[in-house]
């Protein structure tokens, strides 16, 4: 890519009147310059079943071409026409709670032969109309694929098709997932029963696992099609979601981001994150990180707040001046792309309050009028901002297996898997450490000085001899509890806990106990009474070598260790067997980085600095304020100029920052 | 109406004894004057198909009759039998939830064809048994009628008929309703999918439309029925209900009270509210103001609390005296009957606790002793206290069509539209301003100096119109956030907003946020600094003539006001853009109330002022005390006679009232 | 009995690996001296069907056999194998919200034909090849035994033969249930609707006691078929358990626990309870008390835990010797057996975290090395110890007719019935009052001095006249409120309250009312400001010769009594007309123990006194501690041995108790 894209979503389909002209010439007076449409306008596109109507495309495309506006076509399927639900109700999937009635988004089988059969034909339709025009610059597969929850009979036929493969013999699956509990085994595969009631976790776990597989299948079906049309100019991505909890949060359980991204050119994600006084960058951060590493290299924003969600869960519009720092701190990160969701706002439906650039009266208006600010300084920087490279020391090391056992095997009502991703990630990012992710996928670790392994609860012998042989060349893990106490079949090991880790850790344990509270003796990492104490979880650890760094402080459990260090090889492993007080975890994080030999710059939030080397090869360092009150960096600035002002500075000068504001310095 | 009808609901077939008898003689010692017999026993009437037993009816009959008694008839048809629900299974309706079990009451399908056969002779054969009897005074159709949330098939069917023939081509929906978001539009009537799963709030809307649309039919079918066989001096009426939340509350959703009571004779309610140190008489006075505006005329209370609900929601049962209080209270807003839930308790199911006059014993009891004396007072009373008119000044203009497109398009998981409605009433009610109700149906608004209109999320260009020229030639409106937003078919108005509302309040926004509490700048409405917020929605106001009543006090909203004045033609409306504290709610309606000239008492709750003109054209004044320690009223009384003690007032006296105390002025 | 039972469950089916040898190994290396097996591993001896592989049972006998360990054989059948569901899928029960899908344990419908044919044939040749064997010394059938909330088709017709056995012709049962109202009354059997949807109470009480009639019914049948196998040496027991509130809590509501019991030769049942710091015993008492009751006779505690439940509601794991002191907890009651649940952690599926004695790694750990010390102690004190019997004074009369008509008839959404019984059972127990459980099976009550009766809202008259007859005899009762007020059809009385007790009690009340607060007047029991209270629910009382206890301190119930206490023939009846604050109750408590004559100690919780007789004819006290504190008894000893010190003590010694400690004094 070479050049930032600044784009929005496009419903000419949504629109009571036809403002297609109008629309173009202000997104153009704007500085808006790509535009994305057609995702989920099938039954528009193809209104009754092999009538298609999709030559008004073209005139979408004459039109925002003749703007100069660029266009990514997103394929319409993730929305199905009421008279596909008619003719073919099966495609409706059946989640644990029935089949979907007809009417949302996502209520498909994405693996039903007859979805398929008619995704397929529009796609061609769609990409035989626009693929070879001029303002075409690539394609979206789908739109935040999932699985959706499907389990009903075609799914669950495949599954055991799938199990079949994998194991010959329903012995074999017995024996791997501990079937024989509660008499669930199974002797012939056709007594087989649906997984919808099942209680063997590791069954469970094996279908969410499979159901994943079926996203991967499924999106890279749809880009085998649409590659058959595309130019070599032209990309095709994803917009990829994460985990949702009133906005992005964490990490997607549906979906196995990492080899679902293998079939893109280029990653895409959307990022719904706090706005007005909650706007802290970290979802920010945290989504940008985790497209970039999906295919190691640059990726786009293709959907994120414009005026904001305004509903029943009250977010707040974004302040002024807060479209201008959302929009760097996605490139920050290294995306090229910028785009809202989305142009205008829609004026009826399921996401009314989703405010667009434009409010329903499509008149400008402050947001509107900022994104033109916005739009004109990107313009201007776009060459010394595009293709941000970065080379992060340190990866978030996540995996869908532990979060989604997790889900089955859960150790509290009040925090899961993702919760401490979240957390983690979190603490990381207001110290100013820049993190990747990986999974089990990434095959060279060895990029990293320092791995955060949240709780691996299960992980298969490869991966945790991958894990252990990184150690031992010099690496450096914080592991959380519960990491390695099940096989891949998620199978607790017969072996002394934590098994396969144990020489890496240094330690052993048979015991853990739920606990509210405890506190740690004698405030190892001295953050004070009220913050000394772990809680939810506490295992009992007994050193085997490992440096003990923090005890429990109670009658009978302070026999034990609670926190351990230990070098093995030439590397070191932290493990934390039990949920640590937020100061605590600061403090372990902050000390992992530090003995990982992990640099950072000597500010914290609500300073938040992103570095990378730009696509000219200079070094850029932003520096943000996402606070409402002016901030300065902590000390003297670098030899640098900030882009945006093209002010220099050296090491005397203290950089003040506007609140909400942003400098981009330049090294020189 | 003639007397003042003080009556039971009665139930013979529930007894576990025969005691017509001895209840009819209870009943005239009590002072009883109407007795309700006949709802929801149909089985008892009807025990196998075809198989009548009304006979008893006519027993019943002749024994009341024998005592001085009226009946009112109520027709049985809201409980079905078991013998109906097994022989027409698709009688019961099926909601949301699936198809309903049989056992409660209003658990069919009110449009299903079989069910309408069965009805109509059942109640065929009760007015040929009953409608001549010298005791019947009138008749009830159905009970507490409503959709019941049916959206089965037969409803479906029927909905989708009625799209047909409102809009034509499915085109013209898709366009009015937005269908084609997230490809939801029709092509074919014959695709048109249920309406269970939409996630089109506009089409949701429609269907709630229709379906308080069914109610009123429904009831119009049974009142044509019933007319055939009625005596010219008897009556017909229904028993309507309010929303309900563990008492009643507000609008009620799933009829159209104004429209369904078109085919009655004199309106009837049923009013279940806060008893014992809870006795507040809002919802009272809510629900006596909602019937009386139905017709303009006196109505019945159809129902209301004997000892009261007394149950797991822990309601508390009448003090000694609240009996007398609570029968003031209906006739103060002009009701002409005052009818118990009911005569006895029942010895079993689901309304044990819902205590009647008599406990299960079936003696006297000091609610019962309580009844006899309020009895003849009312007895010697009623010339002067019967048909007691009112000539309000102020509506609250309520809309069934914002009601349920605001469950759609929700603005706030704490609150809701009768939230809205409910705290205007009772801040009108508390400063003693009485007021009607009124919705689109009412054609002349002109009486009324001041309406308040809550959210009016949606409105067709005719109500808008209808309220604009209603303030040009005078009128003064209150009006909600969210007012005008949308057009009839809650799809989001083009123009900015408040489109059609914009010149008759001055202002115009395009933008709006979500919020938790902001102060106003400067306390504008001077009610100190612990009140002066408003919270959960802010809609940011640029005036464009009007004057601004209050601005949020914010570091970027501040450029915008929040609550509004305008003068428009003769008139004034004013527009509160956010959700104010209780405190400045007060002010903003004793504002409204004073500037539009409308006057009031110079008293507040807990000394509480109903008036009106009785059918001897006397001014009344009822005077209660809401509350368990004695109260004054404000200043000298006027020259009156109190009709409960015969005291004389004039200028120079102060009124007395005893804990939970009334007097009556008769203004001499 | 001859020994104390010190016992496993074990699952050589779900374990990974054969560990057969090596577990019974270190089984007898712990000192465990009997292991349940079999039960819920239907599949794995009868993989398909017809096809037995059971022979695998004579091995694991032949090993722990050699071992010299018992075995209790387990019938299998509360686990279904996933072939069975599969060829008979009406097997899978239906509850209210439809039917189970396959996956759990206890998802069958328990009278189903197609069921007790495969269940019969499995138990048949279970029995075949373990009864004979000489390790096996008794069977337990089936497991936690319930209807399981059934009420599909198959249920529904069995009710409806049932009902009509018992009422003959439907009127009979529409008078007795009040199924006129809402029309919901039956003219032909053959128009019976499902008990799903009903809203009368009556009706669905009879169901829940039919309900629990097929689980009587049942279990007789499952014991009819081992006792052609059983030799005269065997016993067969049952698994009986509690309702359960994340732990066992109160009375079962879907089984007559003492119906059920008859069939069996001991009774069995299983402890789940708080530990670590929640250790009380409190449940490990009521347990036993309750099991003990079944048959008058000592019981097996045939499930309790090892290292407790630690998961998601994060319970502790039992400290260091907790283990101890919880297995003398149970013999305390009179247990002969105390089993853990169970010999091995399971490496899957839901109870993962119900850890074992040995945790997953098989590997002797402090729980286990704590269990082998304890059964060292036990092995030489079993003489002493075994055939602990009780003499109990008081008795908690309880009705499973009141716990699941009062879950109709709620009286509070904060408490019911199950509640009001755990406290009454916990406040007499911290008193160090003894008692039994019994129901109205129980004939002869005259054993009792004192019967503590929970709200018996619904009885026959036979069952009133019995209590009222107890109290004529001398006996003293202490009534919950609602006590007598319906039938055994739970149709109220129409006679004045309390109906039939109410000579008994010595007062009449008609009204009652639903409270949040309420002092009493002069705080009659000196429990001090804060604690002089009564909440939820109050009846007004009118005494008629019962003394008043309690007088509601409000301006208008002040004229009714709260609580009163009545002489009546040579006996005595207190009556409680509110839910008492802790400290009322306590002292209420007290006061109708001491007047009803009970001895008890002078000490009271955490310090807890158990005693019986031993098969020895010789008194034990068995004191605890149940605190982290070190704790003496408040006076001199009496003078007797120490069985686990064999120090000795006489009138002069105080006797001291480390935390969580027990001591055992054998009266000399």
């Amino acid at each position: 890519m070479d050049e930032i894209l600044y784009g929005v979503a496009y419903y000419y389909e949504y629109l009571p009147t036809d403002r297609l002209s109008e629309d173009a010439a202000m997104m153009k007076d704007c500085g808006i310059n790509v535009v994305r449409i057609g995702e989920s306008t099938w039954a528009y596109q193809e209104p009754q079943d092999g009538v298609f109507k999709t030559d008004y495309l073209t005139r979408i495309l004459d039109t925002l071409h003749a703007y100069g506006l660029k266009v990514i076509i997103g394929t319409p399927t993730y929305a199905i026409p009421s008279w596909l639900a008619k003719k073919h109700p099966d495609i409706l999937l059946t989640n644990k709670n029935g089949q979907r009635p007809y009417g949302a988004r996502q209520i498909m089988d994405i693996s039903n032969s007859a979805f398929r059969f008619h995704a397929e034909r529009i796609i061609r339709r769609q990409m035989e109309t626009t693929a070879r025009h001029p303002a075409v610059i690539g394609f979206q597969v789908d739109n935040e694929t999932k699985h959706y929850g499907a389990e009903g009979a075609n799914v669950q036929a495949q599954f055991v098709a799938y199990l079949k493969a994998k194991f010959g013999e329903p012995e074999a699956m017995n024996k791997a997932f501990g079937l024989h509990y509660w008499s669930n085994s199974v002797f012939d595969w056709a007594d087989m029963p649906s997984t919808i009631g099942t209680i063997n976790g590791s069954l469970r776990n094996e279908f969410e696992k499979f159901r994943r597989l079926l996203v991967t299948e499924y999106l890279a079906w749809q880009v085998d099609i649409v590659n058959e049309y595309k130019q070599p100019h032209q990309f095709v991505t994803q917009n990829f979601d994460m985990d949702w909890r009133s906005g992005s949060y964490a990490i997607q359980a549906s979906v196995d981001h990492f080899e679902a991204a293998r079939a893109m050119d280029i990653a895409g994600i959307d990022i719904y994150h706090g706005t007005g006084d909650r706007l802290d960058g970290v979802m920010i951060a945290f989504g940008g990180d985790l497209a970039r590493s999906m295919k190691q290299d640059n990726y786009l924003v293709v959907e994120t707040s414009a005026q904001s969600i305004l509903g029943p869960s009250n977010q707040e519009l974004l302040y002024p001046g807060q479209l201008r720092t959302q929009a760097y701190s996605h490139l920050a990160n290294g995306a090229n792309a910028v785009m809202y969701w989305h142009w205008h706002s829609i004026h009826n439906s399921a996401e009314t309050y989703w405010k667009g650039l434009l409010s329903h009266d499509m008149e400008p208006n402050p947001t509107y009028l900022e994104a033109k600010e916005v739009a004109a300084e990107l313009e201007e920087l776009s060459p010394a901002l595009v293709n941000l490279k970065k080379d992060n020391e340190v990866a978030i090391y996540f995996s869908n297996e532990a979060l989604t056992s997790l889900k089955e095997f859960a150790f509290s009502k009040q925090m899961d898997y993702n919760d401490i991703v979240r957390n983690w990630y979190e603490t990381l990012y207001k110290m100013n450490v820049e993190a990747d992710f990986a999974d089990h996928t990434v095959d060279d670790l060895s990029r990293y000085k320092l791995l955060l392994v949240p709780p691996l609860y299960t992980a298969s012998d490869a991966e945790l001899e991958k894990l252990n042989a990184y150690v031992e060349n010099g690496g450096h893990i914080l592991y959380g509890f519960k990491s390695g106490f099940t096989d891949e079949h998620v199978q607790v090991h017969m072996e002394r806990q934590p098994a396969m880790l144990r020489e890496t850790l240094g330690f052993s344990y048979q015991q853990f106990t739920g606990i509210d509270r405890l506190p740690l003796k004698d405030d190892p990492f001295g953050v004070g009474e009220s913050d000394n104490y772990v809680s939810i979880w506490a295992e009992l650890l007994t050193p085997e070598g490992a440096e003990v760094l923090g005890r429990y402080d109670h009658p009978h459990w302070g026999r034990y260790a609670c926190i351990t260090q230990n070098r093995y090889g030439k590397g070191q492993a932290t493990y934390i067997g039990a949920w640590p007080s937020p100061a605590i975890m600061q403090k372990l994080i902050a000390d992992a980085v530090g003995k990982a030999g992990v640099e950072r710059p000597n500010t914290h939030f609500p300073v938040i600095i992103r570095k990378g080397v730009n696509g000219q090869g200079a070094v850029l360092h932003y520096v943000f304020n996402y606070s409402p009150e002016p901030q300065t960096t902590a000390g003297p600035v670098m030899r640098s100029t900030d882009l945006l002002t093209g002010k220099k500075y050296n090491g005397q000068t203290v950089l003040p920052l506007e609140p909400w504001g942003v400098a981009i310095l330049r090294e020189d």
